[in-house]
């Protein structure tokens, strides 16, 4: 094999990808911009009228009092949790071991805020009441993310969140959720998203992902915490002159995409089922519960990769740009279902795992 | 007078401007696009050419090894000092009291870092060598603000830098830049801006003051520095998926004005005179040594404001959106020189401080 990269490079030629909405290019920002007049003033440090309009849209949809919008979730977290540890005078939070501030930000929760961590359940499966109940510490909040991504985007019980949220409020914990993914969620949970952050007392949502905006994230409480969160926002660097290219993209694919999530949902139960009848793979959750889930396959990585090559010539169709090794014979990778997949016609996905039966079939 | 602000009013109904490059809309940003390619990719958490590229031109253009793009100079700068201050085992840094890490940043270093100030000259002047001389702590970094803003843009004599500079590194202490407006003073100081920057172990320039981009900064220094940089940003949330609305544009918009800072120049020193000329009228400094002044007028506030939008409404000719009260009888604002200046017909702006001097003068 040639490159660098191989498996990222017969990707990029082929015709058709199936996940995601589309390139991460300039197009997005001009896209999103080409019917805003040019007169509409910037926001300026935190106020005026773009950003303040759009934070009372998103306090609005997500039930809360007040929304605040932050150039990245790692900011908003920390800061919540920050809150939350400096409400009750205790720098100790709960979360699963796979949560983003544990494993992806640097440690900037220990680093920046000097607050411990409590891992709760493990990486097979999300956090459940048993897990708060067993908790042997007092924490000042309990993070919870809907869904779980480094799991396949699993997501608790329903009823298991109520109890959870009801439990905390009785013990005076403070319970705040990830829900970078949480619009995701709805079509499974078939709740609203007020419904279901009703539970929070703090909530964190992105603008990126399912959305496919170019950045940014909306952290809403009520009007007490978010105050302070904008003090916090100043703090960390993130209170800029100027937010309103993220802000208005997100306000322009918020409103193309929040109605397709139903959409998704279906898409990612059907292309789940597509991988679970080959030999050798299975998805995690085997049966979707939103856009997203992982597909394991028991074959060596770079074994796959070379399978999957030959496929993208083959088909013109690109199913992932990478592959992550698990063990010597063992690999998986991340599916999100966006906008791409509804426009490949479905004879073309049959094809395509037709032969990637075959060839994991006669890899075993 | 009628309305919340009657002075910004009327400012937004004058034809011309005397400050300033023109209105932050968003045609800022649509116009640095309208060339750029709808393929260009996005980077991708720090990575991928577009900032690695622009981030190259500007560890070239400042002299440094590396340069790194982060969402807004209060990130940069706080990161800064806490990389010299965990490199020395010392959490104690020396700067201006009117330093913007002092008064506009709600205490981000002392809450997020923990780390002490000790402040040097006062609200008169800046930082001279003396000052440095007679610290009566080891401090890890000082941090010089050039120009020094809060007093009207003013700077240390270029032979008190150098000497500053050989002090410092004989001391082991390290030398931070706030450049937030460093391209501005070159034609002041007659250097280039790497020149400069070779005093400094770290500097930060931002993207948005005299270069009028949208919002970001650049923090540059050594290769180690860097690297290490680059993990406080993740840190802070600093570190997007997606930072281009603010690269492309700071691109674009260096390339526009950079070569323009020596006029910007002398038109505030023109238009420091106008002022002077008038009663009960200073200028701080009182010749420019930057694109900017405060302007300090011995008259009470409401009575400038009066005097002001009578002007404006006579001349169609806007001066300043506010003034600040400094005590009962006396009060300022502040001016920046740049496109708009040089658009206003010069008679049109001696009829102004024609106007300005008579009314002043009738109030003394």
């Amino acid at each position: 094999m040639n490159g660098n990269n191989p498996l990222l490079e017969a990707f990029n030629q082929t015709t058709y990808q199936l996940g995601g909405h589309g390139k991460r290019n300039t197009k997005v920002l001009k896209e999103a911009f080409q019917h805003i007049d040019e007169n509409v003033d910037s926001d300026n440090y935190g106020a005026g009228k773009v950003i303040e309009d759009f934070q009372d849209q998103m306090a609005a949809y997500l039930g809360k009092e007040k929304a605040v919008f932050f150039p990245s979730g790692t900011m908003a977290q920390q800061i919540a949790l920050r809150i939350w540890c400096d409400k009750k005078g205790l720098k100790k939070v709960a979360y699963h071991p796979l949560c983003h501030l544990e494993i992806k930000e640097q440690d900037g929760l220990k680093e920046l805020h000097h607050i411990e961590s409590i891992l709760l359940a493990d990486h097979s499966r999300t956090i459940q009441l048993e897990d708060v109940l067993n908790m042997k510490e007092d924490v000042a909040c309990i993070l919870l993310e809907l869904p779980q991504r480094e799991i396949g985007g699993t997501l608790p019980d329903y009823q298991d969140l109520e109890a959870i949220s009801v439990y905390c409020r009785e013990k005076g914990i403070k319970l705040h959720m990830d829900g970078a993914r949480l619009y995701e969620t709805l079509p499974y949970y078939q709740k609203s998203a007020a419904e279901i952050c009703k539970l929070f007392d703090s909530v964190y949502v992105s603008l990126y992902k399912g959305i496919g905006g170019i950045a940014g994230a909306i952290l809403a409480g009520d009007e007490a915490f978010s105050n302070e969160s904008k003090v916090w926002k100043t703090r960390h660097g993130g209170n800029l002159i100027s937010l309103y290219p993220y802000i208005l993209s997100a306000d322009y694919y918020f409103k193309q995409r929040l109605h397709k999530m139903e959409q998704y949902y279906e898409e990612a139960k059907e292309l789940a089922g597509f991988y679970n009848q080959c030999h050798a793979v299975a998805t995690k959750p085997l049966v979707p519960v939103s856009n997203m889930f992982h597909v394991h396959v028991d074959i060596p990585k770079e074994k796959l990769e070379s399978i999957l090559i030959a496929i993208y010539k083959e088909t013109g169709i690109g199913l992932t740009t990478y592959v992550k090794e698990t063990s010597a014979t063992t690999c998986y990778y991340e599916v999100s279902i966006g906008d791409r997949y509804s426009n490949i016609p479905k004879d073309e996905i049959r094809k395509v795992f037709q032969l990637l039966d075959e060839r994991t079939g006669a890899e075993i």
